[in-house]
């Protein structure tokens, strides 16, 4: 394997059918090793409220309790998953859907219960995703869409962070191949002027992007991602860019999006 | 790969949590390739109930409209296979959970509409098996856990019937290898008497059981699935077992259940 790309979509896209198909055909025409991680999305919710599960907020964190986890099992792990699977498969993508538990290729921990106990959540580093795993069904032509489930290590579950499985993933190849990793939201890339979606910046280093959290010139949600992102780089990944899904053979030819480095 | 146990169990055991948790400890003591499939279980009414999803019926059949498939699609490809794989994977065995679609490894077609439609009910045979990528993943020491779902070849997965998967995967290895087909149900097995559990007839071939039904002795659903064993037999799959799920190191000892031959 010489390259790798990551792509990460959450809801936005996920809970929008046409977007989504859109965004499938240009991913199943990426050439070379992929793999797809996606979140959750408003289903999710939708179907909790007709189940009559009541959501918990603990310092307006939601909490995994076991139903929950039940049902971001079946939503996440069975309907999303097996979806955008299907639909990859009619363009003439070999997907293959996971959660943590198959193959063991996810490995998370339960996050430590400090102020909080969020529930059945986990967190992975690059150490417990299995390269070997995925590099064999890629080997074998399949392209992995994951979950944003992580195997706890005895016989369940952990709701995990699509965003962070989608980077230890991408740590975890970046000894092995060159890896894009692509992190796909609702705006075209990290903006000059919030308010003004064409005043994307195209790339941008580590200092570069302080001076401008120094400025005040990046809002809150924007700093966690890029910090993300940055990381990401430190640890060998060899591209991070993000931006909108719908551009995203731009994002993959360095036309859209913004490029970290 | 010489040998290959294949495995259906169904709702009376996937329900029971205790008894599944033994039945998969000792599935996962099964030397050599094995793959098991799974139905679906009261848990999908369960859950369609609180979902306020009205069953349909016509002629006593239930229809598979597209609520009940987004509906199976969470429960037998999400909750049930991953809440399987996970509890395999506890007990050291390294199953990887797949619907029809993953890797396109189960093709159905829709059951024709004639008298009846049944929605998005699928059917398939032995030619639209992927023994390909079942082997590559048995190759690599994973275990396929299959949901009774097959993909329709365009954008979607079909409701289908988890006896007619387990034989039609056995058909389809029996050219490349001695297939031992064991389907559990919520009987010991073939019974002389159908009013007396211990009366489980040890081993039959087809005349036996011709005879056997020519006298009355057989009701009504057993007739169904003997046929199909007999049916997997006539197509060279070596051994077919009907039995229950907690007698698993019986039947394939051959000191519990029944061999059809």
């Amino acid at each position: 394997m010489n390259t790798l790309t990551i792509i990460k979509i959450g809801g936005n896209i996920i809970d929008d059918p046409s977007r989504l198909e859109g965004f499938l055909g240009s991913f199943a025409a990426i050439q070379g090793a992929k793999i797809l991680v996606h979140g959750g999305g408003r289903i999710a919710t939708q179907m909790g409220e007709r189940l009559g599960i009541t959501p918990h907020y603990v310092d307006g964190r939601r909490i995994t309790d076991a139903e929950t986890l039940e049902l971001v099992t079946m939503v996440y792990g069975g309907l999303v998953n097996k979806q955008v699977v299907a639909r990859l498969q009619s363009v003439g993508c070999n997907a293959i859907g996971l959660s943590g538990s198959d193959g063991g290729v996810l490995r998370g921990r339960k996050r430590p219960v400090g102020k909080l106990d969020y529930g059945f959540v986990g967190d992975l580093d690059a150490a417990s995703v299995n390269v070997r795993l995925l590099q064999t069904l890629m080997d074998a032509g399949l392209t992995p869409v994951l979950a944003p489930l992580t195997y706890d290590g005895a016989s369940g579950l952990l709701n995990t962070n699509a965003d962070t499985i989608a980077q230890e993933i991408a740590k975890a190849f970046s000894q092995i191949a060159a890896v894009a990793l692509i992190y796909c939201f609702e705006k075209g890339g990290l903006l000059l002027d919030a308010e003004d979606e064409s005043s994307v910046i195209s790339s941008i280093g580590e200092r570069g992007f302080r001076e401008l959290v120094g400025a005040g010139a990046v809002s809150g949600g924007m700093i966690p991602k890029l910090d993300n992102a940055f990381a990401a780089i430190r640890a060998g990944v060899q591209k991070v860019i993000i931006g909108r899904a719908e551009d995203l053979p731009g994002l993959i030819s360095g036309s859209a999006g913004t490029q970290i480095q």
